[in-house]
């Protein structure tokens, strides 16, 4: 079972899992056989027993036929046996807490291989409601504080199976990320008024040097304290806290198929993150103000030494250069 | 030049510092020629003129025959071409700061290549005692807030250049990270009168199961809540807030090669970063409670969606099994 633990010397915690050290790691070189791909039709058997699947005619779990997939992670970072809500104990200095949570795959297509010049937007909206209802229902569960949504795509994106899925992960906790830009974006609004994202994307359109994309519901922009190459925030235009309740999620599929098909033509097979960034599940007032965004980030630099000894990033290509980038690729 | 930027929705600064782009990254085949690499004897040309070398019997700058030097970036993060002290300004909700600072390199051998099995401790001393003295010359310095010493080893630990060098980044700020462990350590003082990290140490001994090795001087462990898998912290048994002023480099740089090699045995030719926490210059109380240590952080996993979205770190290796495997290693 997988431990959270607290630094004594600073406010971080780490999640201790040693079952993840056995995940086989699936890259290989391009065109390798998927006959060991847990994710591909026909390999159900390799994953724990679906949570659900979409698509299939068929009414037999975990055989081929599906569309999408949700399955439990094999290989756990958090799991629903340790016990409930149970507080950080320790002996003096050494606070830990059991790695209660949920750990889900969310297998978003049959095909093995991702290609950016064939992303199917209608898809890819049937990926995030999935997503989204997975959401619900684990922030309804005893002892969840956060639902973490995301993605990895590539090696150097710290991906170890190529096969396209998205993640889940249920927290006993608030991720220390999302509670200071919860915090960021309550003091605004107790300040200003305003939702803080809100007053950002009037002035962002306003300058108009980071501003990517523009659709009826969307906007898609470089950030101006971008931590890295070719970052991109993809958030709704009007005030939305929670990515799994927003109205706009087939806007969103389709306005992020564009957005990874133009940073394919910029930078090529790029290995990137995708996070989303929802309020968190207490209805608070920091809740209700914090505006729920995807934030994308291409790796395309290493974290170094001085990432590791400061906190601070080093980004060696200007916000607006990429922005100007990525919009002169939206449409080619 | 480099700017500093805040991000507006959360505490968070980073540095865009587009000069940097320019690297050139030299990491090639294994016995690849070395003839590009601008820190090998011979090349001296390939750097800005040193700022000092030692071992080098002519007086003549930037010849051979040095036995280590040190040079200023020549793709420098920060740079003294800024004017001083300037006070973070923008329009509303846009804060940058120029990128006043330096950003200096200290080449430690005339040795191209790193071989774990061959680190020579006098060598190390005579490096850190220098990288020592360079950061009490940036900390007089004008503007300068904090000097960060880093070393990275490994193309995956982000390093551009294999040639062995530490680097030094005199910024106009202290950074999040040191600023958040000296706040704890302060805090820590303040209620129970002792060094945060001199009690950890006791309680550590005490515990035993992250102890790895024990000097006159120095204790190396692996930390309670490591962030990566081998993570390892070298420290002074006795109470000192900065490694500039350290009576033990020596020992210091003893213990070092006997962990990195140990490290080479367990992991085989892996990638680190290493990283120097000290006190902030100014002479608070925080500085004061502060102590001293130098952080080891071997690259064997990537940083994916569930770091950069929640702030927490996975690590799927137990600090303990971690810890029993360098003691194993180290005398053998």
């Amino acid at each position: 079972m997988s431990r959270i633990r607290r630094d004594p010397t600073a406010d971080r915690w780490v999640i201790v899992a040693p079952e993840r050290a056995d995940r086989p790691m699936l890259y290989g070189p391009p065109g390798a056989a998927t006959a060991a791909c847990p994710f591909c039709p026909g390999n159900e058997h390799l994953t724990p027993p679906e949570v659900l699947a979409w698509g299939r005619p068929s009414p037999a779990p975990d055989t081929p036929g599906w569309r999408g997939r949700v399955v439990p992670n094999r290989y756990p970072a958090l799991g629903p046996e340790a016990p409930v809500g149970a507080d950080p104990v320790g002996p003096g200095l050494f606070l830990e807490r059991p790695g209660h949570g949920g750990h889900e795959v969310v297998i978003e297509t049959p095909e093995h291989r991702w290609r950016p010049e064939a992303i199917d937007a209608g898809a890819l909206t049937d990926t995030l409601a999935v997503c989204a209802e997975r959401m619900k229902v684990w922030s309804a569960r005893p002892g969840i504080r956060y639902v973490l949504l995301f993605k990895n795509h590539g090696e150097a994106a710290g991906a170890t199976i190529p096969h396209p899925h998205f993640q889940l992960l249920a927290l006993p906790l608030v991720p220390r990320t999302v509670r200071e830009e919860a915090a960021a974006a309550a003091r605004h609004r107790r300040r200003e008024g305003t939702c803080l994202l809100c007053r950002l994307l009037e002035a962002e359109r306003a300058d108009g040097a980071r501003w990517i994309l523009e659709t009826g519901a969307l906007v898609a922009m470089a950030p101006y304290a971008s931590r890295v190459p070719y970052e991109v925030w993809l958030l709704p235009r009007s005030h939305e806290s929670r990515f799994e309740d927003s109205p706009v999620l087939g806007e969103t599929a389709e306005a992020l198929g564009g957005l990874l098909a133009a940073l394919a033509r910029v930078l090529g097979d790029v290995a990137w993150n995708l996070v989303v960034h929802t309020a968190p599940p207490e209805g608070d007032a920091e809740a209700s103000s914090y505006h729920w965004h995807v934030e994308l980030l291409p790796r395309t630099v290493r974290f170094a030494g001085f990432e590791w000894g400061s906190g601070l990033a080093m980004n060696p290509v200007a916000p607006e250069a990429a922005a100007r980038a990525l919009r002169d690729r939206l449409r080619s």
